[in-house]
């Protein structure tokens, strides 16, 4: 929070922020926390319970005709629109303040088909939701939208996305905006995954490894509380750091030996074909795996390896408390996550380690929409956002 | 800035904020970027003039009695102590609050002669180089300390440093408090290298790395414009990342093929003695290739290679803009950084390496010194600082 930023927000701001974590507060706890004076509290809550977001508590009203004495954040009084666009699958959600999905839809669509079929698809998807909910955009806080690949963080614009023909420096805040006036943040699907993980299965933690496995390979890494996005938006493309095995395994990106070359689901399923198991996507290896098949089993282990040896890398250099593995291809279970632990525990200083802890992802394939609302959300309750609208 | 944090501030360091890039302001100015009243700003500004942290500026004192009208930072208005311990080595400098040394001094010391003989040296010396100054203890703002080991950042504590016996869980910050009362910060020795690059020749950039190569190697991360020090206060520790060359050569940290094993100074040291060159240290290798000897350039080159390899995973992962080699090995000049240079634009992803800069360090072995100084003027200057010293 800059200085410039917090100056219009009058208290309006700071109040809020402390009554976001859910916890009931009277205003001579929200005077004493904030240093304002008590008559400036008195008016500031009533600025924003006319705004809707604070609520007084149910159990506090007092009798007798006083106000209420203890104020809580409303989760229900605005609306986040969620929106997970996948390389072949797109989905949509309303959700609360908490990022609770309220109402979802879900369909096969090609990214491919570029920024404006999508986002039409988007934007009537999300209209039609509130319809059915019987609200407006007006109830709308804020979108937030996931993409397959690398977004620049400053403008919400994809750059030079490989699965995403026509996208390249779209403005799709912009192009949303003018379609439903609420304010749009775009982030890199692993991105706001780490970020849906983290809300649901680690809520206090400040550095978190998120590793999506599925036709492609990528981490989503908050680092001291916040999402790390890199320079150019592209951190975590941990797909085409080249591993140990296979070397002559060619990579569509140019390379040799790239890990999503090896231990992706295609890549797997490619092997186990080698070896005579009928396997065309990562879909038949994890129902392979499933059915008990020995071969695709150790195939799932060796990727899960793999995936270990780049992870190594990452443990020594970011010190994760938490890594989650997700994506489709964690759905094998344990299978992959046993190969992960073997390299990084063999391989990571014992430092590093120590406090460590390698699980396969709670949130699941809930992780992307509740991520896209923890991203929609944060935003819109941050002090920037509430300072100008208190003004 | 929590909101709790910055409550009793009242506008000070709001004010001060503003200033601290040394630009200077009028009154009319910061009322304007603060949103505070005119009559406030006032009053703020006398009583950081009063506190002697920022000064009127020379060239706008107006004639004819009236109050000068353009204020900005005094770096001269109090000292950091910056103080560097390394493995042999140790250095303490007094420092004005934009980090210039004003005077400084050096001598051999081991750090493995514990906490207590080392620290009273750094009392002592600190004391001895603000009395050659004519100052005094009142005159500091606070100091710096980096150290050769992994530093728990909420404590100030080393944590099972390995180089560092008797030191483990060392109340550095108490102890040296109780022996000279000014605020002390403690961090690890290549975190604060990082800040002193960043500081002397990067000052805008976001997302950095600097790595140190010289008995051993390790890196120091700025991500989002913060030291990423991870979970235990370990990130950057690349020393022990097994590469793929010399998987038969054997590690001190118990695993074969670190990074450290072979590309370190000792490393190419002692893998020239294997081919009948004269070189016991990493400063020998340095001289070697001074003076043009072939083979020392091929090794260096080799470890730039070696160092790169692990360098395109970081790379990948953070999305880094600069890495930064420093270190004493990087004294051999563009030899190593062509090997790092030569695997990391090879294997890195093009959208990550796109503006990506490799450089030799420009702090070089001015960089722990400045850094410390970074660490102590960036807490004696935080809002959360001034806001105590206001009230």
């Amino acid at each position: 929070m800059s200085v410039e930023q917090s100056a219009g927000a009058a208290g309006v701001s700071e109040l809020f922020q402390l009554l976001r974590d859910g916890a009931p507060r009277t205003r001579a706890e929200l005077a004493k926390s904030t240093g304002l004076a008590r008559s400036t509290v008195a008016a500031r809550v009533d600025e924003l319970m006319r705004m809707g977001l604070i609520s007084a508590v149910a159990g506090a009203v007092s009798t007798g005709g006083r106000p209420p004495s203890q104020f809580a954040l409303n989760p229900r009084a605005r609306l986040a629109i969620a929106a997970d666009i996948g390389a072949s699958h797109a989905t949509v959600a309303l959700t609360d303040l908490a990022g609770t999905v309220l109402i979802e839809h879900s369909e096969p669509l090609a990214v491919a088909l570029g920024p404006e079929p999508v986002l039409t698809w988007l934007v009537d998807n999300a209209r039609m939701l509130l319809e059915r909910m019987g609200r407006t955009v007006d109830h709308v806080a804020a979108m937030g939208i996931g993409v397959p690949g690398p977004v620049e963080h400053s403008t919400g614009q994809p750059v030079n996305p490989p699965i995403m023909p026509g996208w390249d420096r779209f403005d799709i805040p912009g192009w949303v905006q003018q379609h439903i006036g609420v304010p749009v943040l775009v982030d890199n699907d692993v991105n706001i995954m780490a970020l849906g993980e983290r809300a649901l299965a680690w809520p206090g933690v400040e550095h978190l490894m998120f590793v999506k496995v599925a036709t492609g390979i990528g981490a989503g890494m908050i680092s001291g509380g916040h999402l790390h996005r890199g320079a150019q938006g592209v951190a975590g493309d941990i797909g085409h750091v080249q591993i140990s095995r296979g070397s002559d395994v060619a990579c569509p990106c140019g390379n040799h030996g790239c890990l999503e070359a090896l231990a992706s689901g295609p890549a797997i399923a490619r092997a186990l074909r080698e070896q005579g198991v009928e396997a065309h996507s990562g879909g038949d290896v994890v129902d392979l795996v499933k059915r008990g098949n020995i071969d695709a089993i150790q195939a799932v282990r060796q990727a899960g390896r793999d995936i270990g040896e780049v992870l190594t890398t990452s443990v020594s250099l970011m010190n994760p408390s938490v890594i989650a593995i997700g994506g489709g291809m964690a759905r094998v279970g344990e299978h992959l996550i046993a190969g992960v632990r073997e390299v990084v525990y063999k391989r990571s200083t014992p430092l590093a380690t120590e406090y460590l802890s390698i699980v396969q992802s709670a949130a699941a394939e809930k992780a992307a929409i509740l991520g896209a609302s923890m991203l929609a959300v944060e935003h819109a309750l941050s002090p920037e956002s509430l300072s100008g609208f208190a003004r």
